[in-house]
């Protein structure tokens, strides 16, 4: 069988068909390791790779910085894995602050028995996605654990952004009146990554969201949206980040459970497995707090990248709670997750 | 027994003894663990820790960044922790560019079951560790994988530094003349690790090295000294860091076996364990590359931060190769170590 030239792993893996202690002990294979596959595939980075730090250029811009550590299980998914999970992470992070994603490191825990080739494809697919977010990975670190179960790897990502806005993008900035939109269909990362944890035969496959969210977040910008507020909606879902926001900003947030953009696919999965959607993880999909008026152009600027984006609510001066209205139109306190139920979606 | 302020653990044990999987999983457990223990230790961070990206000042300078994930066992070791450790390793790695540290993130892999008072020793122990290099810890992220083994946890902190002067400290800079000093004796981080872990009674307790090596670079910058490379001697020791310069600069280096600082303990613990301790790993010692001109000076510097700071070498015009003369004045060939000898150190 022909593999394509992405997927000719550089170490030989008849003579190293799976990761060893020694890789990462400090010695020749380590150094292997790190020239052959870390620096070759991500070979955009600047010479200083192989020193202690990389040494950058002044962004001379106000700087953000990030850091997430990636254990979702498996580690390979329906539509990403692992490693472009850690590099799209990451950059949504950043892009959380307003700011462009410029340069990540990474941290790499490898158990001892990884096959050789699932790494390659791994750091194969977090090249692709630095590349299609146009940032680099300019420095990184390689640790080996002794084998203890089939986990195979952990990936640390940091990043650095550069804020070219002068707003202040902060839950502290939402104001009552402010328009709550989100910028696609909610839940399908985490029913990805449980629907094959549980070994669940859906009728439809459903592929995770992972996906860099930077350019729709700079086109507001661009467009002189004044956002309030940005938040990935990660662990905990929509229903721990509309929480968290209305208690760092102290205010009351509304939202309309059926303006919520969920598939019918999502739906049934969460049925299934008695999960509330709204707790579910997503990771190319955020929330976004605007003045009601710069709603209408910002919504337009989020359709144009993904039709499902929608206004699901806004923002009101009375005690911090999340309300959500019922499709029937009863308004329900929509809790904070307790946080049991998904482990290692990310 | 009393508790001083530091161990009075912010999360209430009686409830929560242990971690569970459920201070991962984004809802309300994960949300007090991080603004309680975290937010509450990092507390000179600012304000916008608990958006998803920091904003950090622009320093107007050039940047350097890095990453080291900290896996070592025991957590806990004479002379310090994983905490503390994970703040010193990222910092000399800044300060191997010369960089001037200034933030870091830390990411956790906590294991459920990992008791919350050793946690809680942990997080004090990075916050002093901080502290103790001016550095500051601005973004964090954490996760919990379910119960295997009894590692506790993994850290991994990221790096940014200000690169103040112009020079260009890399192994591509090494010439021909340059002479190789150290800046204290070897070995004691990968002993005092090892003699925990070998059970082994030693007559003298050895301390690791593990401490912060920023001041003492930035004073050989302050007086002109023009530095060439700055290696910190980690995993492989100081026959790794050798052989990879050598071979990074095309140029042969010719250590002496006798000038090169060991203690007697640590040689001792060496013979017994039947270990090189040129091998060893330090995490508070580095290798200076600078052109004779300035090599008294740049002694005499490290010897007033540690009197144990040695002259060891000079790097000559020969062929890519590290040549060490022995007590007794015959060279033999320093090889890079194969890498299997002393697995998580670090």
């Amino acid at each position: 069988m022909s593999h394509s030239a992405d997927f000719s792993c550089p170490i030989p893996i008849q003579q190293y068909p799976r990761v060893l202690m020694a890789h990462g002990g400090g010695g020749r294979l380590m150094h292997d390791l790190i020239s052959r596959m870390f620096l070759s595939a991500f070979s955009e980075t600047p010479a200083g790779t192989s020193h202690d730090s990389t040494v950058l250029p002044s962004p001379a811009a106000r700087l953000a910085f990030t850091t997430d550590t990636f254990v979702v299980r498996p580690v390979f998914f329906p539509g990403g894995d692992i490693g472009s999970l850690a590099v799209h992470g990451t950059v949504n992070d950043l892009a959380m602050s307003g700011a462009r994603p410029l340069w990540l490191s990474a941290g790499f825990i490898l158990e001892e028995g990884l096959p050789m080739e699932a790494l390659w494809k791994i750091v194969c697919s977090m090249r692709d996605a630095a590349r299609s977010c146009g940032v680099r990975i300019v420095t990184g670190d390689t640790k080996v654990m002794e084998q203890r179960g089939a986990d195979g790897l952990f990936i640390n990502t940091a990043g650095i952004g550069a804020v070219e806005h002068s707003l202040t993008i902060s839950p502290m900035s939402v104001r009552a009146g402010d328009v709550i939109l989100v910028n696609g269909d909610l839940g399908r990362h985490g029913m990805a990554i449980m629907s094959v944890r549980e070994g669940l035969d859906f009728q439809t496959k459903i592929e995770s969201d992972s996906a860099p969210v930077a350019e729709p977040v700079l086109k507001l910008l661009k467009a002189n949206i004044e956002i309030h507020c940005l938040r990935d909606l990660t662990r905990g879902g929509l229903a721990a980040v509309l929480n968290e926001i209305a208690e760092a900003s102290k205010l009351r947030i509304q939202v309309d459970e059926k303006s919520i953009p969920i598939r019918e696919d999502v739906h049934a999965a969460c049925e299934l497995l008695g999960l509330d959607p709204l707790h579910v993880a997503c990771e190319g999909r955020f929330a976004c707090f605007v003045p009601a008026k710069d709603a209408d152009l910002a919504l337009s600027i989020l359709q144009a990248d993904d039709p499902a984006a929608r206004k699901i609510g806004e923002v009101i001066s009375e005690s911090p709670i999340v309300l959500l209205k019922s499709a029937i139109g009863a308004n329900r306190i929509l809790d904070m997750p307790s946080g049991e139920q998904m482990p290692r979606i990310c």
